[in-house]
């Protein structure tokens, strides 16, 4: 009986997407308003999905005490009121697009949750705009 | 041509996670105050869908109008303004997690949905608590 | 300059509408299955909002993150995963109807806030009930 | 790396779900008040999908800015402030059910979306009604 | 202790906007698309309030029971599914903007709802749309 | 017979909580990590609502789409992808808290909306904080 289980979480930070082996006009020409070298932000809220067999013991596929827990430790901790360029190493050189923050994200997670269980982050980095990533 | 629909409905109920054969220690240390005697509870809200070819007559793959009676007749009937653990017979012996909640709905969908169609539970304990049961 | 700063929150409890000094009947025939005397519960979310000068100093009429902490401590505390029939003082001789709960709420945060500074309390029952009281 | 990317837009139209093959009552029998002869309307809310590989050069999978213009541009631009049954020309024959609205809302933004990436449209006839097409 | 109870509900509708006594041209110039001769349509979102005493018996301001039933009664019955312009007598000879809707359906609940309270109206045409009137 | 009309907009913008006239310690110990020297940022949401009399003609308070157009050149154009310490001048020696914010939205749009109207300014920092301004 595999059941997934999702957990909303949130963090606000500024970045800019921005290619330092580009020059300023590149940057600009791809990115558009979003390369402004003063970065802008967002509340990104994202969404931790665990997908696996309900333990029969607990009723739980996973303890949503312990995963509201985990994305504190291991991604709010490390993104929240944080400027994502210049701040968070996974984007030193790695440009910080939705697509690449949910990659990470994720990689931040899968060491932590057991290896017979599935992960999917849903990163929103505007009610508009959203991502998904599932390995 | 196979399409999935989706019909979002409610329930308010009191619940607590709890295992008779625990004792009320080992209920509290497993699943903290949501383990609470005195029950706590929910507005659950799901999501119910059904996937499966539109029907040619109608544009339909299922008339949502009977979706929206079939899950009132169904769930809300039975869920709506209950204790899940004193007068749901289904959490008897099974421990109402959001989990167990989901299949409990999906189990009483499957009967009187057609064969060749699909269904997909999803229920949200709280805004940012939420399972999906696909069967 | 006066600003209306608000604050979200929630937290999930069962109740049963019920006046100990009319019978079983009388409380069936007005609050129907509300009255249910095993209980139910829902998710409640509430609006705390703060009215009154911007202070020259912070650019703040209240600092967030205190009101952040004050609800915490005196609501989130007292009622999340209660019952509050049994569990809140409060309500042993009051009926927790959302109009009495939001009003409760609304004097157990006003000795805590300056006097100079009027509050309004939001309390959503579930997503399509909710009410206002401003003291 | 293959990542989803997700856009929310929409479009206010007015329809009735309707079969020019069958009479008066036998629409009425089948579709009840969808079916009025003057028609209703929806706010349709909309999530266009695009799954695949992230471009290593921008971090992009499609830049949702021109994803953002094409649904303006192929959906918005001819379903907005229309009457789906009389003005667009794909529902002359087709009866504009949900499901229906978004197989061509697919079959539109398919040939403007490079092969080697899938398409998924969401499309919300209303808040509690929606339907999920993947092709 | 007065308290403002809230209810949200709906209703899907068609309209333009439109002056019998204005020519097309001019209805054109002054609504654009909005005046579509075609028609387009909304999912109308509602929240109807009621500001009054806490009856000191029930703890209500209103049985929100009862409220809602008003509300099915009063708005649903006469605007769900229904042509504003052709089928809603009200409208007639008034313009069916949202301002104008908001302010029929306040004066079509004041009757059945005692004087010693106050009515607000909040009418979303779209989710970036609304208006409130209260009286 | 008068109305209040609401519009939701947008922007997305960096930002830090600080005065230039505190060293850096004091004001970490008053903004927290709002204060981050490498800024963090939001997703700001506001609802502009215009307070008047419904115009007789038209049966509009204020043209929506106008209004519209409005927020878009004075406030989105102003702030949207910029950081707001750096890039606008009202905050040259204003901190930008959600409620500074929300006085110079207010003031921005004040001289381009008739005098007989009232402006309401609300300004979402996040989902879960927001302020109020009236003037």
């Amino acid at each position: 009986m595999k059941v997934k289980v999702s957990r909303k979480a949130h963090f606000n930070a500024a970045h800019r997407l921005f290619r330092e082996d580009w020059d300023d006009e590149k940057n600009t020409a791809v990115f558009g308003k979003c390369s402004n070298p003063n970065y802008h932000g967002h509340n990104y809220e994202m969404v931790v999905s665990v997908y696996g067999e309900i333990d029969q013991k607990t009723g739980f596929v996973m303890d949503m005490k312990k995963l509201k827990e985990l994305i504190r430790a291991e991604i709010e901790e490390a993104f929240d009121h944080k400027n994502l360029n210049v701040e968070v190493p996974e984007f030193k050189n790695l440009n910080p697009t939705a697509e690449n923050i949910a990659v990470v994200i994720w990689k931040k997670l899968r060491p932590h949750i057991s290896k017979d269980k599935d992960i999917e982050v849903v990163l929103y980095e505007t009610p508009r705009n959203f991502v998904t990533f599932s390995g």
